[in-house]
């Protein structure tokens, strides 16, 4: 793709998506930006930019197809197909990101679970076996995931990461409260409550003006 | 502030600031944008313009006063101040969250925990009581917080959002899988572990070819 999409941008498709597929689900034919705005909290020129990006659909006047654009959006953000994930670290986040409802159809299989503590490996959360982490290197040698999240004590972050990236792991969430380096062709986020927090009240202070 | 600063400068300044109040433990009186971008995986020019919404910092060639910048980064964000914070839904996720260990020293204050469960209703985590989700609305009248954490089922999330906006709560951080609205002035957030894979799919895709 020749143009740089930018990463906010990227961020929003998801949205898009989960939207049109709600829409296509009721038997809606055409949506406008304006009504998809008003759904997602964002402006109707904002939403045609941001599909223009991508360059082919819709016209201004007509609306959108949903079912084209849905699945367009199925195709470029790569949900056409199955991804297959790893979860390391399973206390409670973990486990709570393990049997999280919203995986389900989405084309993300949790392969394979992992935890260090001996009172959980070898026992089954949502009928997937906790395997030993000291096993992880080498499973994901014999059998690689593209998805890696990381839920692990903040101290052995790195190591996990580290891991992963050397097995060609092409995508990671880390949970932990630390922050982890990575090499730039492996997509790295950071889900850390208090830096959302953080930025959360930068707005607070404007509205209350305090 | 005349500006209007990009949404997407504001989420990176909690990483400034981190970072910084690193140096700044470790003793250190300067940094160069240089050694910020490669500790951030961001470019020295993306930081320089960055830090140019806020107008005061630094000058190129000699570097930032990192006490100087981190005491900014801090009044901006609104570290200076104690932010009063309640968790609703102390199911997995909620309980992980309620016991994360980077709130620690960050002026976010979790007041109250809820929960519609009579098994965990009344039981103590991290020596905070949990009290009953009947007893939400009451209780942030007579005693308001800032932000609200929302880790209910999916199903009762706009439920649990109306409570919380009729309250007057400025920010919300919304776990479940549901998207949920809120009135503009309210900041919300949504933490979909889905969205975030969907939009890193895009990527893995990219680099991969697939």
């Amino acid at each position: 793709m020749p143009i740089e999409i930018p990463e906010v941008v990227i961020d929003r498709l998801p949205l898009y998506y989960r939207l049109l597929s709600r829409l296509e689900s009721e038997g809606r034919a055409v949506v406008s930006s304006q009504e998809l705005g008003a759904e997602l909290g964002v402006t109707p020129a904002q939403i045609r930019k941001d599909l223009s990006y991508f360059g082919r659909f819709g016209k201004q006047g007509r609306g959108y197809s949903v079912h084209r654009l849905a699945a367009e959006l199925r195709q470029i953000l790569g949900l056409d197909q199955r991804w297959r994930v790893a979860v390391i670290g399973i206390g409670r986040l973990g486990r709570a990101i393990a049997s999280y409802p919203g995986f389900e159809g989405q084309g993300f299989d949790i392969i394979w679970l992992y935890d260090a503590s001996p009172t959980l490996i070898g026992s089954e959360i949502e009928g997937r076996e906790v395997r030993d982490i000291s096993q992880l290197e080498g499973d994901l040698r014999a059998d690689p995931v593209d998805i890696g999240i990381v839920a692990v004590p903040g101290e052995v972050a790195q190591d996990v990461v580290d891991t992963l990236v050397d097995a060609h792991v092409g995508a990671i969430l880390n949970y932990t409260p630390n922050r982890v380096q990575a090499p730039p062709e492996v997509e790295l986020r950071h889900i850390n409550p208090v830096l959302f927090l953080q930025s959360m009240t930068y707005h607070l202070k404007r509205v209350r003006g305090v």
